[in-house]
């Protein structure tokens, strides 16, 4: 991950309020055009002029119709508009469902008078039910008509069984050039559709060529979006799109050699932590925010491994939701993983705590620990004393909530 | 797993009531030894001269002090006596828990008479606490002076927060001489240890070596444990132990080709499995027993890769607790599993209702399918209509009274 050498230079950017519409050159609107019986459920996201576009996508093999027509969209590297409802995932519909994507396609070109080639679109909510495009219809000209400063607006119309709106801004400066990161993203559920889909989206004012522009965002989701968990269940959805309009005025960044770019690489990559882990605060049923660092590990894939078990053990994060010390359940995890791990070398600390090392329970910090989870936020720290590899994921508790939210979710 | 082709050879053979003391040759007792407050924590199984003995283990590379022991101990292909304790682990307990598991061992043989080379130990229940020695050193003489035909007391000792106990039989010949297999399991929890261990045994007085043992034992398990899932997270314990003591007087298996080999390797597999699917059944918080089967996978590795991802993923889960036919999770969960997947090919049936065909769903059997999904037991099938390759395995619903027990563990 080269393009992240930034983190070295300094001091991670601060995320302040802010939403798509904080950078220069980018207008949205959002509201309910039907899909949903009441809530907002149509955003629509338009650059003044043609932005350098870059986008990740779900590896899901069951990819949303959607993700089909924004996947061929993003390779000519521009877009002008991004469009996404809510409400319907548009997935497992078939030829129909390309049909009706490649149609919101078009209604966004025609309502804004662009070339449909610059048009971008995402979907989130309920599999297998069509698209209602009479709705669509008449909701994507209307918004069309009422484009402006309304980022919150559009944020609320991504949401499903969400909790709260996710969006946040990074001010930073390129040759000179005050530049804006603004971002929205979405977590998981509502009444009808709960697919623990992840829709995201950041616009910046920032010049940078599409193909840079591409890597930097594959970096950055690849230290935020790519870590969190909720359930561990991969949506057929995920779509992250980044649009740069330009219009800070500095020199094109072509290159990662280019001043400003690592500094940009690092406020693209603080944004995105910030909406990833909004989306964890948000998971559904959750009480607490886990932030689990691995260190020592044989390599950094090594790391990652052993992290992720221990964010998606279901006893892991049931002892979380518990507020309970239970380190053999990390251990356990970490032993699973596929990680290379010398028992006699793990140390784990909770909440700061440490409470196993050379892979020996430390009795007496159990107290201690077990006041620290008391914290809506705590770590889970593991050193496997093997070598020099790190991984820092988020994960959130698994409560009775996320049971009862996801076992009626049809009826 | 050609070890297994005698299931193209017919029936597969009825289990009926029986334990480990079924066979002849086999005598076991059970019993409460002071490791938990009051209920039967201790057990042991003995047969009546070496037996051959074959064994799998947990494949987490945080083994517990017993794993290690007997991993050594089974190298001999040789045992007399399996020593079995509830309500402590003995993992992550360093070198002092080894010390304790040999001197388990050394217990037994002096108490039997035996020499320390046919012993055999396996401990279920909570990590990283000292396994009380005291306990056990009067405990384990006491056990031997009753041994006899108890084995449904030997199948009690091992238990955890399981809600019965786990044991059946089946009964066979080889080469015209009655043979009978016998075994027992313990699922998951119990108020201190909850690990969702699976510790489980099986007897018989077939006459095989060790080396055949250890294949056909294999072979079972990748049939049956290997195949069943409550919540994904591998124990540090988990052992599975073949005692074949010969009583039954045939010429002893020595070959996969030997006649009647492919009888007692289903026998073996009929069992298994009839052990695994109890344990699902008694799955901690569990109310839902389900059979997964994949079928028109391009091979049998990427049926298994889809399998395991629908029996572990949590919204599938969730949604059999809420008897709802939401089959755009299973497709979800079969399209990240890293399966080769054909989106416009999958067929699903759950309860045997078609609810997908050609990748659409088929919105007017979902009433029925929901009516399927209120048995406690049925089937999710999933065709991916590419090739040949299909897997079979078990899985429980996911429900608030998990949470519940997992989140209040210690406390």
């Amino acid at each position: 991950m080269s393009a992240s050498s930034g983190s070295q230079t300094g001091q991670r950017p601060a995320v302040r309020a802010g939403t798509v519409t904080s950078p220069a050159g980018v207008r949205a609107a959002g509201g309910h055009c039907g899909i949903k019986p009441v809530r907002p459920d149509l955003a629509l996201v338009v650059t003044s002029a043609p932005a350098a576009a870059a986008a990740c996508f779900t590896t899901n093999k069951v990819a949303a119709a959607p993700v089909q027509v924004s996947r061929r969209q993003i390779r000519g590297g521009r877009a002008q508009a991004v469009v996404i409802n809510s409400g319907n995932a548009n997935a497992c519909t078939g030829e129909a469902g390309v049909r009706d994507a490649w149609e919101m396609v078009d209604l966004a070109a025609d309502a804004l008078g662009i070339s449909r080639d610059l048009v971008l679109v995402a979907s989130t909510g309920v599999i297998g039910v069509p698209l209602p495009m009479e709705a669509l219809r008449q909701g994507i000209p209307a918004l069309a008509g009422g484009l402006g400063a309304h980022g919150e607006m559009a944020a609320q119309a991504i949401l499903t069984t969400d909790a709260f709106s996710k969006t946040g801004a990074v001010e930073m400066a390129i040759d000179g050039r005050p530049v804006t990161l603004g971002g929205m993203a979405k977590g998981a559920g509502m009444i009808h559709p709960r697919m623990a889909t992840t829709l995201s989206m950041v616009t910046t004012d920032a010049a940078i060529e599409p193909a840079l522009a591409q890597r930097a965002l594959r970096a950055s989701v690849g230290r935020s979006f790519n870590r969190v968990s909720v359930d561990g269940d991969t949506s057929t959805n995920d779509t992250i799109i980044l649009l740069a309009t330009g219009a800070a005025g500095h020199a094109p960044l072509r290159d990662e050699a280019d001043a400003g770019f690592a500094e940009f690489q690092e406020a693209l990559t603080a944004l995105s932590e910030h909406l990833a882990r909004m989306l964890v605060r948000d998971g559904e049923g959750a009480t607490k925010v886990i932030e689990v660092r691995v260190a020592g590990a044989t390599n950094d894939a090594d790391a990652q491994r052993a992290g992720e078990a221990i964010c998606t053990s279901p006893l892991v994060k049931t002892a979380c939701y518990g507020m309970e010390p239970n380190w053999g359940r990390i251990l356990a995890a970490v032993g699973r993983s596929g990680a290379e791990v010398d028992p006699d070398r793990v140390a784990v600390s909770i909440g700061g705590v440490r409470v196993v090392a050379g892979g020996i329970g430390a009795r007496e910090s159990l107290p201690a620990a077990a006041e620290a989870m008391r914290a809506p936020e705590f770590t889970l720290e593991v050193d496997l004393g093997l070598g020099s590899g790190a991984w820092t994921g988020w994960t959130c508790d698994f409560t009775e909530a996320y049971v009862r939210l996801n076992s009626g979710y049809l009826t």
